[in-house]
């Protein structure tokens, strides 16, 4: 008799430097192929699509990504999480399983999302960071960075730091938070948004990037917003420094309640 | 005319996975060869052997690695590690650069080396740490490692805990330090001694995750060391979690200046 199928939740971590991004495509190494590929496995079952929160770009990383799927398997949800944990590769691992409600979709359902972009701030590149930083030639002014961030937060049009656009509705996006914050050793930029488009991630770091070595004045984060340009904003930052940090749903508390760092590695 | 010869400290960090350890083997990628093929191109000249305090194995990482080398350049200190900054890959990095006395040698004036094991402690495995740490299939009862660590420190015969011997005079080492802590998401052993066997810092934490486990009693450590009996001893724990991480001369000061984990990455 198939075990009835139901839909669940996934909650999972990856180190992005060997995969061509979130989003299935013929012949390329990607987080969704392998995920469907190895549930299919599990339970035994057809192929069915895992939706992310975020369709995260080639390169990107997941500190914490949000999935959904069917699965018809007779594991309970602590024993499908140990099915997976036992089969995926050692780049993407997953972190919890719960069943949900059949109307729950991990994009359409995240309330906000966090994105945060990780600088190696050691003087010639640190071996163990470079897979999850990135590591700026230069400096960092976090005064300038600050200046500069505070301009960000609102209900804004953020066209200028979009890259090429595909086919959105609006270019509006709400973002609450634009934080920097630095230890000596790495420093961490934090954005917060109920969306972000295209690359806005990456041209927002870049655009701070350049602000941070004096290149250009704070100001030209207004004059990015306010003109929708996207040739005034600074280079796209590369997508080794980049992690989906966390995905929001309705019930969960606020962020501010996490800490910035991990207190953990390099020995 | 020829720069005049000077021998010069290197200090270097890599993390160890993509290489078949420190030492030259023909056809292999290592450490030493790595850094002798990038100095002779820096330096224009022959390739001169760089001569490292420690002989890591292969997928042994170094937090700090010190090597000596002699060079003719007539780039000054500074200016030889930025171009070994520019020229070295991203998985060996320099730290610094200092000429010394032509009698300094690397391996021969250390006092003492500090090894670090690192485990990942999360459910199911980081993908941020796999690559410098090992993930024990089962939890770690920090007392008892304890108790069994505390047999360890002295003057003692570690014959127990040596991999296939190689032809060392003797076997017996002067360990200093034999330590455990942990901050929930890692937990790192650190051991310092006047020199370590082949595989002997593998071979303890193999034998000491057994006890983590309750498969032996702490005073397995006893057994080991009275019977100098390898077969008593745990597995040989593998290479990926283990570090280099300092190698203390005359005038250093000894260690528990330095925190335990660098507060940095994992975002």
């Amino acid at each position: 008799m198939t075990p009835r199928p139901r839909r669940v939740r996934l909650d999972l971590a990856y180190d992005g430097t060997d995969f061509d991004g979130w989003q299935i495509q013929p012949g390329r190494r990607t987080v969704q192929a392998t995920l469907e590929s190895e549930i299919a496995t599990v339970h035994g079952g057809s192929r069915a699509p895992v939706r992310g929160a975020g369709r995260t770009d080639a390169g990107v990383h997941a500190r914490h990504q949000v999935a959904d799927v069917v699965v018809a398997t007779r594991l309970d949800d602590a024993g499908l999480l140990r099915a997976l944990a036992a089969r995926l590769p050692g780049d993407v691992r997953p972190v919890a399983v719960a069943t949900v409600p059949d109307g729950f979709h991990a994009r359409h359902d995240a309330v906000d999302k966090t994105y945060r972009y990780v600088l190696d701030l050691s003087p010639y590149g640190d071996p163990f960071r470079r897979r999850w930083s990135a590591h700026p030639p230069h400096g960092i002014d976090a005064d300038r960075v600050r200046d500069a961030l505070a301009r960000l937060p609102g209900r804004r049009d953020f066209a200028g730091f979009a890259g090429a656009a595909g086919r959105v509705r609006t270019t509006v996006r709400h973002l609450t938070e634009a934080a920097y914050r630095s230890n000596g050793a790495i420093g961490v930029f934090s954005f917060t948004a109920d969306g972000f488009l295209n690359h806005m991630v990456r041209n927002l770091v870049g655009t701070l990037l350049d602000v941070a070595r004096g290149r250009v004045e704070p100001g030209r984060i207004d004059e990015v917003l306010d003109t929708r340009d996207r040739s005034r904003a600074g280079p796209t930052a590369p997508a080794c420094g980049l992690h989906l940090h966390r995905v929001r749903y309705p019930g969960d508390a606020a962020d501010g309640d996490e800490p910035w760092t991990d207190p953990s590695p390099l020995v």
